[in-house]
């Protein structure tokens, strides 16, 4: 069967590489599109993006989105307050909402798929996903997905393989396939080292750990309990 | 009842600025939203949308999409073809699309709308879109709608008021809000003057002439014949 030319939302993140990854087994990965929209953690993503597509040779493109700083509201933009600690569950990291990412990334890179002729657009989203970022759930997913077949020529397909997944099975699959896990960036702060404290650092140790695998990720907080 | 505090999608041209007004009537309009997406007739469009947001006293916001410039394909960008003449049912028309640019406006007003608090998103979509355009009809548009609905706190509405209008209804209402419609803009080539010979400017004088309403726009084919 002739494989599918597909486009992979990639962030640099943990789950955005897992993805590209899986995807250049199963797809003809055509495009690896990222986003610099001024947040405080894209310059420790996207050199990870740009590494991830170097090794599997896929063109990277990264898409400034100068917009985000003077027209949102969201601590997780290099305008905004500072990130908060704590897990998702909390109330307080609500404000690193950055509203409706999702949909308008999403729609940029549709447009841009398009202009390429390709047949689908990979997001990483999966079923751990907080009922606090509604731009994550599958609901809004596959609204989206439905826009996307309806509103381009090419019936575009919006794939998400992991929607029904959790984020340990997103990291047993990055260690299947052989990826250094280490060389992905999750922490919302944007310092040298993961914080190990915000709600997405907690997040990706939990990962690990429910995974049963050892995280490579070097964490700040464990540093000074080292030092 | 307390009206809905909305934003309004305002290219300049006649259904938006139509729709604006519209909307000023029985919403509190608090932005109306401009895209300078890199067209060949943004620059003729967008002081058309200022003109008429001060006349309201709303404001006006252009946000800039230089993305458009490197990585679509469209004869209606700066960076594309010439613009072809002949009405949207030629097929060499298909070249003025701009790759699913609806999903993206739609998406990029939602996160400003969401950042605002808003109840609504305003989009002057209506029925005599195209079938050329897969994202003007009414089923992407719903799909949009459920989108937005799902992916934002507010469960922000994407309000279509002229979706099961024609054109020429859309002329009606103008001359009914006592809107000077040869402060609109349509012409695709965004020359000094329209063209009168490109598939908007076909479908901007049919709309007047299936309205019975003398069109005050001055288009550079009516020239020539006068002179």
């Amino acid at each position: 069967m002739k494989k599918k030319r597909v486009l992979v939302l990639t962030s640099g993140g943990l789950d955005s590489v897992t993805a590209l990854y899986d995807a250049a087994l199963q797809h003809e990965v055509c495009l690896a599109l990222s986003f610099d929209y001024g947040s405080k953690h894209n310059h420790r993503e996207l050199p990870y993006a740009e590494l991830h597509s170097h090794k599997l040779g896929v063109e990277h493109k990264v898409v400034a989105l100068d917009f985000f700083a003077d027209s949102f509201e969201s601590s997780l933009l290099q305008t905004g307050k500072d990130i908060p600690d704590g897990s998702y569950a909390e109330s307080n990291m609500k404000q690193t909402v950055v509203p409706f990412r999702n949909g308008i990334m999403i729609s940029i890179a549709a447009g841009i798929a398009e202009s390429r002729e390709l047949d689908g657009l990979v997001i990483a989203t999966h079923a751990g996903a907080h009922p606090l970022y509604p731009d994550c759930g599958v609901d809004f997913m596959n609204a989206m997905g439905t826009a996307l077949k309806l509103g381009t020529y090419t019936r575009l397909e919006l794939m998400l393989p992991f929607i029904t997944w959790s984020k340990d099975e997103i990291v047993k699959r990055g260690f299947e396939l052989n990826i250094n896990l280490s060389e992905t960036w999750s922490c919302y702060k944007g310092g040298e080292y993961h914080c190990g404290e915000c709600g997405t650092c907690i997040e990706r140790k939990s990962a690990f750990q429910e995974a049963g695998l050892k995280d490579p990720t070097v964490y700040l907080t464990e540093m000074e309990i080292r030092n």
